[in-house]
């Protein structure tokens, strides 16, 4: 019958690499079966549990150190437990360096061309260590998770203001200037900048490009919560500036999680103004279209990929780079078809904010009066609530010339926007009803867009429809995808960057970093050929909080 | 100064149209500045409010025509006054009928080809009206709105039973045999169905696809509350089924604005299986990829209709028509990659219940234990749960190759899905140490696949990676699609019609139908060359509730 032995070491420090190393250890001695060293934390326990290593009573705290053996007998465990500290003696670093300094003070001594600092310290102890690399006016990529959201965000704003960035927490990857950090495949270089919120997302692009023959300029980590609301993904947005100035970047690929909505309009509304093309990748994000002017809506990684890949080379007509000016008044789209409705929000609200409608998508979207638009408005006349005792908007005008008249008398409404839905069982000829209000509108220089939805063969005569419309003043597209694509560019926020753009020449000197926590970050550095320092970092008082405490008592 | 007058008539039913055309009537008279002609319900007396037509004191409720007349004068506006009941006997119908059946029943005797039947009568009518269609054995194009939900459900599952289709309530168009229904347009005929929830968005679809150069055997509404978890898209169900078995039908496209997801998990299940390739449009939801099998995603209306027209004889390949068996077992994704684990849960999603995650979407995938897996589960064991005092699973393979011991265990288990990510800061030979368990496991008739992130220039060597891992039994993908595309196909519910099928051969038949409501429907039909009979329907008791309700009691 196998035996379990245990020692548990009290608040001390050690880093995952000496746990792992001296579980390896001890699962190679004879007579072991197996064996866990873990930090004593809940998650921990219950793993050792689920691979029958938990002792049955056990007193540790999730910041002490478990080591656990089980044995084919008695004198095998007893063993095992002697040679832990010989184990943890044997530990040594792989690290060439000559002379390891302490801290980052003297690390940045030591090289001072490191423009960058890499932090894989333990979560509890990182937040402090980036801070002290922002200090020193150093670009920061954070490694480390378990950073809570408040530190991220200080961080981050303290980034900003100096013009620096954050990469994270929990980024697990960028390339800059072809050097890999942290989890990065090799590729070849080449046009295609990214912008990825998460590790392997950003991961699987680049190397999907790499292995579609395209190439990547820069592509910077921004932590996969950069795009919640309480962030505001002030990473994404310096590093689209930065992408945007860039000018080796001709492409741009943002990816990430599902942003948070109000969060993704102010992204990709600056996206918009980058004036190159943008390929997103928001997965789980409902795209609005597979192309909106310059932005570009892929359905997963590998499309990402191959969007951004074969953008590479083909120019853009200028239309579709040069933003149109921003029409600063508001929008008010009158629908008798509710699916036709539903869809221009759909398309519309990626980069509109301040958007109503009684087809809401989102619940901040919902118009309260149906009767009473406001800001950018999109209602189906169709719905309902319109339609007890009335005839459909599609057989009967009046209610849609009477709110076309509505919206017009609103001094801040700058487009109408209508869908003439032709055929069968829908009014004999609308465009005739409809022109002259047309006319009456545009003549008090708001502009009229209609969405005709028709074939040749209908019984209005098409044709006759489209020119009766235009020559009201109409602007006509034949699908709502179109018509969304001209009032995208058209409408919206002129995002303005109100911080300092982080240096594009810095970023373009041959990479030098500072490197504290996992070791081999500093070995994948150096391999690539980039000058790199280690840090022999330790925590403060040994990792013993109440000791790190009471110094930092002192210090005052 | 103007005069406004109103007169009210008090519970009597009035059609839509006569409300129009009184309006109308009224507007047209000498000294009239406007009118306004409606039901007196809250929204359509804030919509004469809207346009200065409320008068100040009123007394009228829902059940009332309320008439308002804003004349130059007084005279004119009592002239007007006076005119009503002289404008109420003008109108006359302008259906050409001979003989104008009062009742279903006659029609149905007078018509007896007629297999459908159209109810576009008010909506606190219709679903008496469609229950008696049914008893006739004939399928409803219910076009009425302001249908409850229950009546909508109750006659679905009628119909279902009889293997009939209920078209809507709310349902705006469909094309039957190359016959339009309600709004519909003048499409070609040709070799794709279509299945739409909503009105405008099936008409701009077949509009497309006509502007294209393709055509259309049937296009199909549901209504737009079908696709809701409580309808559980009964007529959707029933109209893939019906396509599925059409020999005309080669392509089919599905519409809808974003359904409940279990509801969407069963019909792409469903859809799955038809054997021919099936375009979806979901609008607003985010698709889980470009394809799945024969499942292609389009992104909008107009791409949809794209999509369907370019795969119009193209053949499709035998292993994307013919679904792979199904695996009646679950899957276990393992994964190092945070996004890469999220994109596979996007993914599996569309067509697998019973998903489970600790990087979930929806609420109810939430896995309650991240150490113990449920049904199908994904997990990220790169989560900061499992990740304190430990190595990142990229970096370390003891949690994983722990976890995979696990899931083999457990009898229910029919795949193990990895990620393998290379490059940078990785495993130096993830293949090497994950090779031993992957042939144990694969040796207990569990399949294991792979997905290898990597280029040719990673520090690993790709090739060898992928040699060993196939050696030792996975099978490897280089994408998250790839593999989410094989494993869509090898699980899922084998959905099973437990309905009987609606008769196709009926559907094929030249178009007959009776018509109850909007006469413009019956003329569009006869214009269409489509056989069709106009009921002379009028509510029971002219539209008093309480004699039609003592009638009611009388009958029993």
């Amino acid at each position: 019958m196998s035996v379990i032995k245990y020692d548990v070491r009290r608040g001390a420090y050690y880093d995952s690499v000496v746990l792992m190393q001296l579980q390896r250890g001890l699962i190679g001695l004879a007579g072991v079966l197996d064996a866990g060293v873990v930090m004593a934390t809940p998650a921990n326990r219950d793993l050792l549990a689920a691979n029958n290593l938990l002792p049955n009573s056990i007193n540790a705290s999730p910041d002490d150190m478990l080591i656990v053996v089980k044995a084919e007998n008695d004198p095998s465990a007893t063993e095992a437990m002697n040679q832990i500290d010989v184990l943890l003696a044997r530990r040594r670093s792989s690290v060439s360096q000559d002379f390891r300094p302490r801290s980052l003070n003297a690390a940045a001594k030591q090289l001072p061309e490191a423009n960058w600092v890499l932090v894989s310290v333990p979560g509890r102890y990182a937040a402090n260590v980036a801070r002290e690399a922002l200090e020193f006016g150093k670009h920061v990529f954070l490694y480390s998770d378990n950073v809570s959201l408040e530190d991220e965000i200080a961080l981050k704003k303290t980034a900003r203001e100096k013009g620096l960035l954050v990469m994270g927490p929990d980024c697990g990857t960028a390339i800059i200037n072809g050097i890999g950090l942290g989890f990065a495949n090799h590729v070849r270089r080449g046009p295609i900048g990214l912008v990825g919120a998460s590790g392997t997302g950003l991961q699987a692009v680049t190397t999907h490009i790499h292995n579609l023959g395209g190439g990547i300029s820069h592509a910077i980590g921004t932590g996969g919560r950069d795009l919640k609301s309480e962030v505001g993904a002030i990473t994404a947005h310096q590093a689209l500036d930065l992408l945007a100035r860039d000018s080796e970047t001709e492409i741009i690929v943002l990816i990430s999680k599902p942003p948070a909505p109000d969060v993704a309009t102010k992204l990709l509304a600056a996206a918009k103004l980058t004036g190159k093309p943008v390929v997103i990748d928001f997965l789980g994000y409902p795209p609005p279209a597979r192309k909106i002017g310059n932005l570009h809506f892929a359905t997963s990684l590998i499309e990402a990929a191959a969007m951004a890949t074969q953008s590479v080379g083909v120019r853009n007509s200028d239309s579709e780079n040069q933003p149109l000016p921003i029409l600063n008044y508001y929008l008010r789209g009158l629908f008798s078809g509710g699916t036709l409705a539903y869809e221009t929000m759909l398309g519309l609200q990626a980069t509109l904010p301040s958007l109503y409608s009684n087809v809401a998508i989102t619940e901040n979207q919902n118009l309260k009066d149906p009767l009473h638009s406001e800001c950018h408005t999109i209602i189906d006349l169709g719905d309902e609530f319109f339609m007890v005792g009335r005839l459909h908007p599609m057989i009967d005008n009046d209610l849609r010339i009477r709110r076309m008249r509505q919206e017009a008398a609103d001094p801040e409404v700058g487009i109408i926007l209508l869908d003439i839905v032709l055929g069968e069982g829908s009014h004999v000829d609308p465009a005739s009803e409809l022109a002259p209000v047309i006319k009456e509108v545009h003549n008090q220089k708001i502009e009229v867009v209609a969405i005709v939805i028709g074939t040749d063969d209908d019984p209005q005569n098409l044709q006759s429809q489209i020119e009766k419309l235009k020559e009201a003043g109409a602007i006509v597209f034949r699908s709502v995808t179109e018509a969304v694509n001209y009032i995208s560019m058209r409408l919206g926020q002129n995002v303005k960057n109100d911080f300092p753009p982080v240096n594009l020449e810095q970023l373009k000197q041959p990479f030098a970093a500072i490197n504290l926590g996992l070791e081999s970050f500093y070995e994948s550095l150096t391999s690539q050929g980039a000058q790199a320092i280690h840090v022999d970092w330790r925590p403060p008082a040994g990792g013993n909080e109440k000791l790190a405490a009471l110094l930092t008592k002192m210090k005052k």
